[in-house]
């Protein structure tokens, strides 16, 4: 066996200690005789993983009591209705800020359900950077603002938490979210996808300020994509993604043994740092994003001669480097370095690209 | 490493071998140097995966070309609003048959979305059966008929599929798809969540007939929650449930390492008749249900003594058969015995069972 460095924006890399864990338990988790994909989701065995797991995001996130920790299904996609059906309480509409491909599909989405104010957008630097506190035209009286701490797709990422006043902020940080301490107290609500920092993909996290979860919520909106109906039951309203929920449990105590997410933060900046340093010592390549705003997690970068792009990708797969290909609407490369990208592979690409310069540049 | 007989209604058993092959490919996928949890969707091995996976279940359950096969998440329970908002076309209401907790819920939800003429209700015989043909009081002006196949928790299961003339059929197979050869092109739609006979929880397949998926949804259906959506993408609008779905394409490959539903049907046939027929040659055990519908998934019984519940479910335990308690809404005990329970496993409950009385009756 021969593991690779895999650079996939989601679904992304595990920590290898992880897969060895489940690899370990997968036919008989703790002499009970069974895998935890065979359990009862409401038997004691899974509840204890469960209920685990839900402590150690607690303790990794410091999220107060005052808030709901919901484990669900649909992703990011199902949560840019879920915001609205919920959140909107009969106000007529909400704040977004647009800084990309994922605000935009948030916006595009709420719009179904309210009034959607775009407080400021980004485009006109063609998203490769995020607006300011000052540039948020906010109103007193939107339902919520919601925004994308981090673009996956553009590599841009706010380099502050927004300033909302009484007015609930809430938070796409389905590819940030772990990277670094939060104050989870500043948000009304905050969500993410599990496939890029958490776990595999069908397992969305949902953190939520108690007096959010109410049944005010638009006429129509289902059972399942009410958050007080998770709410109420410990998010056992029906079937849970039962091994998603048992694998972010393993990853959030492997990122206790990191040091939480204070000891993440200095590992993540130190890879990002290494990463954009090889890109702007040298004009063969470039990463277009304002300094300021370059994300920890998503670094896209492309080739001063794009012919070159295809020699590029088979040299790093043949070097064990994989899925840098960057997305359509960019171009040229991504490197997704999320948590579990070790610093070893971050330092295999910048050697990787040096060397690919030297022959090529 | 003891594995024991789990007996769980779901999530519940999976095939060992198929435990076994995943332990094996956890951290190495054929090579990739990547666990399937951590490839991109759209990446070709993955995709790979997910087409072999949907060419086994065309071929197991002989899916004409004129249907749509989805690969989904949020359960039966998210179906139940997913149906009506995307089946109902305008029309103002649809056909539910009642045989259990779960028709209960699905016309519970349909109600949001549209007028429900209960065509049947087995209420009166406290759900101990399902409704003659004959009784079905259909309306030829119907969106749809639903029902439910096999009922999880009352043990009932429909001995015949009900003609509904041109009106659509829906079924919520969950408890006993792939447990028998079905007649698809009976169906309009059929839905399942993963975690009885497919796969781990999480994932939830729909098979539908292409002239149902249409843009004409209940005004404020969700993107996500649209047919249309996930049809024109191959399931693949948003990041699937991937590592469900390549457990469920094992469990498929194992299932026509058995012989296909044909074969499976003969071991289920088997299985079922043991445990029935050991129930019935005692006044010591009882299954209320109608003889002719009965179900070869889920068998529940109660103990003419109540009283030794709590012992029988404790030695029972001891003897490496768990996961027997049945629901609370019924009492005593409940055998699932999916797919993946092997006779072995069924033989082991008889010999316990005889032995149980034996000394306590």
């Amino acid at each position: 066996m021969s593991r690779v460095y895999n650079f996939s924006a989601g679904p992304a890399v595990l920590p290898e200690e992880v897969l060895e864990q489940a690899r370990e338990e997968m036919s008989d988790w703790h002499g009970s005789g069974m895998s935890v994909m065979e359990m009862s989701h409401r038997g004691k065995e899974f509840m204890s993983i469960a209920e685990q797991a839900e402590a150690d995001l607690r303790e990794l996130m410091a999220i107060p009591a005052s808030y709901k920790v919901l484990f669900l299904q649909g992703g990011a996609s199902q949560q840019f209705a879920m915001v609205p059906m919920n959140l909107l309480r009969g106000k007529t509409g909400a704040d977004y800020v647009n800084t990309g491909a994922w605000s935009k599909k948030a916006i595009s989405e709420a719009k179904r359900y309210g009034a959607v104010n775009v407080a400021a957008t980004s485009e006109s630097s063609k998203f490769t950077t995020a607006p300011k506190q000052a540039e948020l035209a906010l109103r007193a009286d939107a339902a919520y603002v919601h925004y994308t701490p981090n673009e996956t797709i553009g590599g841009v990422e706010f380099p502050y938490v927004p300033d909302t006043g009484d007015v609930p902020l809430v938070a796409d940080m389905s590819s940030t979210i772990l990277s670094r301490p939060v104050d989870v107290s500043r948000y009304g609500l905050i969500y993410a996808g599990a496939q890029k920092n958490i776990g595999p993909a069908g397992l969305t996290v949902v953190i939520v300020r108690e007096d959010l979860v109410t049944e005010d919520v638009v006429a129509g909106t289902p059972t399942m994509l009410r958050y007080a109906t998770h709410a109420a039951e410990g998010s056992m309203y029906n079937t849970p993604p039962t091994y998603g929920w048992y694998l972010a449990g393993l990853v959030f105590q492997w990122l206790k043994r990191q040091g939480g997410l204070a000891g993440m933060a200095e590992i993540n900046r130190r890879k990002a740092e290494k990463l954009y340093a090889a890109i702007d010592a040298s004009p063969f390549y470039r990463n277009p994003v304002d300094p300021a705003c370059r994300s920890w997690m998503n670094v896209p970068f492309t080739l001063a001669n794009p012919e070159l792009d295809a020699t590029f990708l088979a040299e790093a797969k043949k070097a064990g480097l994989v899925t840098l290909k960057g997305h359509r609407s960019v171009g040229g490369m991504r490197a997704s370095i999320y948590n579990a990208m070790p610093e070893a592979g971050v330092q295999a690409l910048v050697d990787f690209m040096a060397d690919f310069e030297k022959r090529n540049g």
